[in-house]
């Protein structure tokens, strides 16, 4: 139904983006601006953690006075969490900042950091960084963008796809940044997606929740979550379709195909790039009793330091991950479940055990690998997606702030 | 009211233990045997891992048909779980090999085992091993009998406290293994309890559920729980004191209060030998509406990878610390929460720095340290032991099988 095309936030049309240093990081990149030229339909996800940072706080408050977004302004470098009052005014001066250089209501404008927690914006450099970002604003800004955003990622993540709907061509093009902290059970992550079909809110919505429960909140680095974490999506009409206003039927179905789609290959950009990762990691739960069991037993495994080590250690210790199982608190008999490495089968049925160690081992030696548990309980599955877990990954954490 | 003495599990009246080697593993001690001159009422409390080993689903059914113990086999090297009809066949051997050697029903025998998942025991060892173990039994043998017991472990764990009950004096002995896989929630680990004490089983199971609650289950080295985890405690009465048989009043007190020490002790010797642990961390939350949101917070700290591996970097990245305690769902206002690392604080009310980098870098250059969270909610309060997550974690686990 859609094809992967190449490109990014500024794929679709009447999208311009910009990314420039302005002083937060040292020499890097650390503001990103991403512009639809007329008003779009927007929607979000946001961290469930309990300590929001400050622009997911400001966000909230836009998102529920307007549903049409004109700009997205996101820095790196610092978070801008836990930093009261001040980190408030910040985010609001990033706000009112970004208005002003583009020249639309201050309303229109949501805003997103990434970076060191507690510490304060660098606000003096951000606003000259601002004035900078729109004057650069270009149809081919992605890039720049999708660099900007960055903090400890080791690549750039960005998609995009195109399909047909109606007589018209429509377009998604999305941009994440990843890395450390990624947990399911929030938007876990900053994620960026633009699109110009023509959506109602509710629909977009619908669509947003419910491709982010089966992208981002499937994948684990470290079990932990931030607390900047969100999904922003703006759609902005100018594919001129007819509106998707409706959760059913084949417009609707098209458009979240390839929404899916592009958020679970963003998803699976950052399980590559975990800190210090060096294996991806698919573990599949089929036969499972419901597909709530499936993600819960699935989540239990790819959560599992034990489990991550071993895969990183390339040992075949399928002990451990029927005991993540047991621990995931489901329902299931032990006695009935099979694993697979690949296509090596480790365990079958009446903890059956009998494979060949080289060839385990083998299945364990790709940078990419498949663990496929089957509880034989019924007939829901669920896939998640999580890397190794590397001495370079305690490196990396042991040292952020300095 | 009591006093730590040197000595285990021997140390009470009337109880024997031996540790010898066998050959599960290469060269070390790999069983133990503890003994009770006289039957002893028992108690016990269990992993909740779903997938619990065979020895674990042998004593269940064994405490189930008596309440009176005499002896309690432990192997090491091999946890014998995961292994089916034959794991269970084998358990059961264990059982009617130690009854025979020392002459005693099997009814009043209990099992354990450790080491690798999901290969079966080399139970013709562990036949010639049984037997030498009994010859071997000695009051004197809690040390061998606490070495027997250890995998990854690098140092044995025994502990033994004396208190006065009417005139009787009472002792009551301890010994764990522990290192990776340690959670709470569950036994978490292996313990081994003797008492001289004279005690109802309905007492004694109550004092047992309440010190694991606060002890074992308030640890943490890398949130996994075992299949094989568990807490026995054997209560033969040769103290002569009055029998306990009210949880109330002073002589339930004083059997708690020392039963809770010495589990307590016992649970942080396991943090400080997490496996590659280089610091060991006491987790306190206070102000909180209630123990358990204490205790729900203290464990989110203690879990989460990203605060371990700062801690490990002795690095005061206390915003991880507030952004874990936002993970663990309890309702709080961020803006209340102070922060200490040793005596030293790192965060005031609305979100207040402004701490001494050197100060705090001396406080977390200690082997160990407290980290102190006031969440400013009410007046309940939960202690929580963890240790730093290092390099060194991750190779020991990257090839615990091989």
């Amino acid at each position: 139904m859609f094809s992967e095309i190449s490109g990014g936030v500024t794929s679709p049309g009447g999208f311009l983006a910009s990314g420039i240093h302005c002083g937060v990081k040292k020499t890097k990149k650390d503001l990103a601006l991403v512009c639809s030229t007329v008003p779009a339909v927007a929607s979000a996800v946001f961290t469930r953690n309990k300590v929001p940072a400050a622009p997911v706080m400001v966000d909230r408050l836009q998102l529920s006075s307007s549903s049409r977004m004109r700009a997205v302004l996101v820095n790196s470098g610092n978070a801008n969490a836990c930093t009261g009052e001040r980190g408030l005014n910040d985010a609001w001066s990033m706000v009112i900042e970004t208005a002003a250089a583009l020249g639309i209501p201050s309303k229109e404008i949501l805003i997103a950091s990434t970076g060191v927690i507690g510490q304060y914006l660098p606000i003096g450099k951000i606003s000259a960084g601002i004035k900078l970002a729109a004057s650069a604003l270009s149809p081919d800004g992605s890039s720049d963008a999708a660099q900007a955003i960055t903090t400890t990622d080791t690549f750039v993540k960005e998609v995009a796809v195109r399909f047909s709907l109606g007589g018209a061509s429509v377009t998604i093009g999305g941009m994440a940044k990843g890395s450390g902290m990624i947990a399911p059970n929030m938007a876990t992550m900053l994620a960026f997606v633009t699109t110009d079909a023509a959506v109602t809110p509710d629909v977009l919505r619908h669509a947003l929740k419910h491709s982010v429960d089966r992208s981002f909140n499937r994948i684990s680095v470290d079990g932990d979550t931030s607390t900047n974490d969100m999904v922003v999506v703006l759609a902005n009409g100018l594919a001129r379709n007819d509106p998707i206003c409706t959760t059913e039927g084949p417009a609707y179905d098209a458009f979240y195909e390839a929404l899916e789609y592009l958020l679970v290959k963003l998803a699976k950009m950052i399980v590559t790039d975990g800190e210090g990762a060096t294996k991806f990691v698919e573990v599949k739960v089929i036969g499972a009793a419901s597909e709530e069991t499936a993600v819960q037993a699935a989540r239990a495994i790819a959560n599992s330091n034990l489990v991550k080590t071993a895969i990183h250690g390339e040992d075949a210790n399928w002990g451990r991950i029927l005991a993540a199982v047991g621990n995931s608190g489901i329902s299931f008999d032990p006695a009935g479940v099979e694993i697979w490495i690949g296509d090596v089968q480790i365990l079958r049925r009446n903890y059956c055990i009998g494979f060949s160690e080289e060839d385990a081992r083998r299945a364990l030696s790709h940078k990419e690998l498949t663990i496929t548990v089957n509880l034989n309980e019924g007939n829901a599955s669920a896939a998640f997606w999580t890397c190794d877990l590397t001495k370079e990954y305690v490196a990396i954490n042991a040292n952020y702030r300095t």
